[in-house]
């Protein structure tokens, strides 16, 4: 029997519990959609077992290596490669049990919860995690991981995943997504068109990575036209492998509508180093619109996840690189950034953004006003650091009495912890249904229409919303 | 029978919903203290029955019309006017209908509690809102509007409004007001004096409306003197009327406190169009502080409104005009921006300010901080899109703790809906009295000081407050 | 008997309760460890009686009087001393019984929860407050401050206190102190290196200051290396008498990381008047990783308390002086703002930073990631206007989720109302067991763990944080 209690993260009042468990019983089978998350094709097309609980649990997780590196633990312990090459702890073992004899530290976070149902559902360990249980339940899952019913493509299917989309480049030959496809395996996974490595001139790589572009779609991508071509004949090969959405990654939400001269004179800079940051920021703002105008003629809809101060750990990132726990968000301006595109195609019917934030401070003064009222906009969930149990009644106590539930967009696991996609959901479904509970329990909203919006949150809204 | 639950909006838990129940039974009855709002004063000087439904219900409520245009309903299909005169649904029952079908969107939105009360606590609906039942709704309603007892001047005495201020431009002859008093009948409707289009140059109308301005007083308005003089003349005839207080909706919270010439300087560029946004900035804020300097010298209580992105979409100001739903708040600094007007007048205890935010992150930060300190201030209730059961929560509980109750000035409805007065009065005063009941439940106040606050908060503070 | 509720401040759920009750009986008698505050060395030192209720009571707390001063009470009757000397109220009991009648003011507010507490537990009066009450209670409270037990000492003793930070400026003798080390007496009051007075080019007092410095330590503080060098000597001198931390109140969180010539220039143009507030923003900033630099060497933790805005008021301040209730909090960013320091010393184990905001939309963007990931930084509590039951549950849940509790340090009370103290522990106590109490409820945490945590917040934590 799981030592998870069936009543986590349902409010204690009695009424509410009862309320919330019987919603739940309503949502807590629905298949998973997994409109947006950063899971490996690769797992699936070549359907490898993992390869140990270390590299599959903790190695790979910046919510866990943040927290330990916050208390002093070096991430070299924890089996992060250097980018110099330079030596790191190789054992799993001893970094399963450097995390194991940090738990505490994730008392009252998410990633204990997701982890306790990982630990405990999935693998059916019977043991709390401990520096004392370590090497049982490490044991005990290696062993797990030996199986074929540990499998990739088996969890696929024992999660009840109904679509999961990974996020790629636009330069990915997206390989294992046509091998998948021809592989007669009926998991639906598909890609999502990323472009930031091409539509980003101060990413170091931003030259090479277009003139790749161009290789690649036999356009001249030095200028301008070709370049727009080459980015939406990429989005049209996209589309054929089934994705249904873009995401943009920018650091804020500024988009711009300049002239098609300053576009050519700003690809121009930008291919030539000569770009400088203003200017870096007016060609992303301008590859917003572009893209925007490429989403109302494909369909593809569009998600912009803006706000994040990437990197912001200099020793971190020279010594080990990009996405090591060191993103920190900013505070961002959505209702003078976001004019120009809306001005340009607020009101077109055919297109769907998905706004997302890391600033809770403009859930109610500028999201949920801005989603109430424009047609083409819709509220990503509570994102990243938000993507927990108080963030998410946050979330919803900010923005529904404005936006209403119908312009949100339900759940997204955002993750690369492909084992904790049930775990998420299941969190995200519980806190949902605790927080209807109590609108049902204050008479705020019918127990009927609360059923219909429980299933509504967990499934309808974002298969319908992501267009799959 | 009612289907609204008695114990509507009240905790769950036992104990608090006790308290809560005791609480309003104090308050319920109470007269309506409407301080600030948006009634037209024609309704009542002339008495005439409400046309239908749509038109009393739907058509003129932007919370409304902007949850349906989100959701891609045309604002024509809905019979907003174009400023063009093009065609738009002109049949009030296909309106209706239209409203009825998307009434799902309305779950856990204040709009769905406020027209709840208004179908079946005014109109005595017995029947759920939906598509199936929009009909036969539309017909009650429709009849209930030609009998007697649901004319304007009817209602307001069925509502039990002690007295209800209106907001008017400056140059409104106020005759309607004039008409009312002249009648003898006995509610009390008064005016409030907002001279926003004749202190913001940035309006297309600033000069014509300035010299009418001179026009109706008798004073040359092209000079600064002769401005003031008619602003404060305009002042008096307000007062004359009734008014107790001013109303200013700026765009920032800046105030200024210039050099005389530098007034004219301002004024006179204002009138030539010849002045810069930040000009017009600098004119707004100075003239923040001569209200201030005419409320010292005539009583008036002086509310500021600022912070509001007015008409962010332009398609939609250029096909419908203003006030159409797309008013987008944004971020907000008090603690600069006021510190001119406050080092003017900040201590002198015959001006009372009244301040509002559409920033909830100003709540903690600054607001309670300075009405905390500052005899000449208090603060307005949650405003706008935050007057809601979880925005009015979420102000006491980020204000109170700091402000205190006391320099906070109880409940505005700020609506044009007038129907809805009385259920958006009994929204608030059922979640004052949910907030109390938690205090009480937590032994942080005495149930007979709740009691006191609660009739306080409902009706004492804006009575006093706006020196009603 | 106290009038008090047992249950004070927990929630009214029964299974919250019952946890909560259980929880606090864990952490209610554990000592106090003050380790931030604004006690005087002196009391201690000379152990004086008290001289009456209101000079203990009302006359020194801001929180009392800016409340009854944003209400209209003029500064002069509650015998706040003006700078010119002019009249004030002389009589405490007129003092007494004017604070009295306004008492209803403080409803809601955490000054009621520390009064009472102070009142019924601390002097064990019987009867509430109120203007009737006043002189009995008057009377009653003169009567104990005339008793040996509520000498300073004793009551240090009795409160239970195992230690209690002052905080003091460089330029002070620390004569009390040493004094209390050479008494014999146990008590353990230790100093706070609080450098502003000499860091701050903005002080008119600024250049003597400096000079001063130089004069206490033999240093020719006009050099840049000087300077530096009796800053160190000074930390040195503090450190002998006990201190383990340093404070800085800056207004903002920059923090520069200049070269040496640029250092010594602005030095010399502050030390000559003609800095200009940029520079003198680079200067305190450049400081703040000169101090960092230090703490590295002598191992001091350091305290960042930025953002408030203070002396807001001119009229208040030109009469009364600074620190008089009309200190403001202002819109904060550390993401920009501490990055050179954290370029510079953000992965050094050696130095502990805690980082204080009064912007709580700082808590969940900013703060709780960046103490999630910087191996330097923890959270200092819910600060000045958040020291408050609604602000300390709102500290909780917007952080802990991201940071974990052990990058927090517990609890402060950050007071200079030495009576009080218990009264503040006893809060935050409360409301933290009242906190975990729901994690408990909701299975959140194992309710072992949060005997753990409350342990941890109430005791440990802020001991092992401040090096104690």
């Amino acid at each position: 029997m799981s030592p998870l209690n069936q009543d986590r993260l349902f409010p204690s009042d009695p009424v509410q519990r009862e309320i919330a468990r019987s919603l739940y019983a309503e949502v807590r089978n629905l298949p998973i959609i997994s409109p947006h998350g950063h899971a490996d094709p690769k797992w699936f097309s070549e359907d490898e077992p993992f390869p140990d609980p270390a590299a599959l649990l903790v190695i790979p997780d910046h919510y866990i290596y943040r927290m330990l590196y916050s208390q002093g633990v070096p991430l070299e312990d924890l089996g992060i490669p250097r980018l110099d090459g330079g030596p790191v702890e190789r054992d799993p073992r001893r970094i399963w049990r450097l995390f194991a004899g940090h738990w505490h530290l994730f008392r009252g976070t998410p990633t204990r919860m997701w982890m306790e149902y990982v630990l405990h559902e999935l693998f059916e360990v019977q043991v709390k995690l401990s520096a004392e249980s370590a090497d049982h339940i490490y044991d005990w899952i290696a062993d797990c991981l030996t199986r074929p019913d540990f499998r990739p493509r088996a969890l696929f299917d024992r999660f009840n995943i109904e679509v999961l989309a990974t996020t790629d480049s636009p330069l990915d030959s997206l390989a294992h997504h046509q091998k998948l496809r021809d592989s007669g395996w009926k998991g639906r996974i598909i890609p999502t068109f990323r472009p930031d490595p091409v539509v980003d001139p101060e990413l170091p790589e931003f030259e090479s990575n277009v003139l790749r572009l161009g290789r690649i779609t036999g356009e001249n991508t030095a200028s301008w036209q070709g370049y727009l071509r080459a980015l939406f004949e990429r989005r049209r090969f996209f589309t054929e492998l089934g994705a249904t959405a873009t995401d943009h990654g920018h650091p804020s939400a500024a988009t711009f509508d300049l002239p098609r001269t300053r576009c050519e004179s700003l690809l121009n800079k930008a291919l030539l180093r000569r770009i400088t940051p203003e200017e870096s920021e007016q060609f992303r703002g301008q590859m917003l619109i572009e893209m925007a105008r490429m989403s109302i003629e494909d369909g593809l809809v569009m998600q912009i996840h803006p706000g994040s101060f990437r990197n912001h750990n200099a020793a971190v990132f020279h010594a080990f690189g990009r996405d090591k726990g060191a993103d920190i968000p900013t505070r961002i301006d959505y209702v003078h950034a976001m004019k120009p595109l809306f001005d340009r195609f607020g009101n077109d019917r055919r297109l769907s953004i998905i706004l997302f934030t890391l600033d809770e401070s403009t859930y109610s003064r500028e999201l949920a006003p801005m989603a109430g009222h424009y047609p083409v906009l819709k509220l990503g969930p509570a994102w990243w650091f938000y993507d927990s149990p108080e963030g998410m009644r946050f979330y919803r106590e900010r923005v529904i009495e404005t936006a209403g539930f119908y312009n949100t967009v339900g759940f997204n696991d955002d993750t690369r912890a492909f084992p904790s996609i049930p775990a998420r959901h299941d969190v995200a479904r519980r806190v949902d249904c605790a927080f209807l509970a109590r609108l049902v329990a204050e008479h705020r909203v019918e127990e009927d229409e609360a059923r219909e919006l429980a299933v509504d949150l967990a499934y309808t809204l974002p298969k319908k919303s992501y267009r799959l």
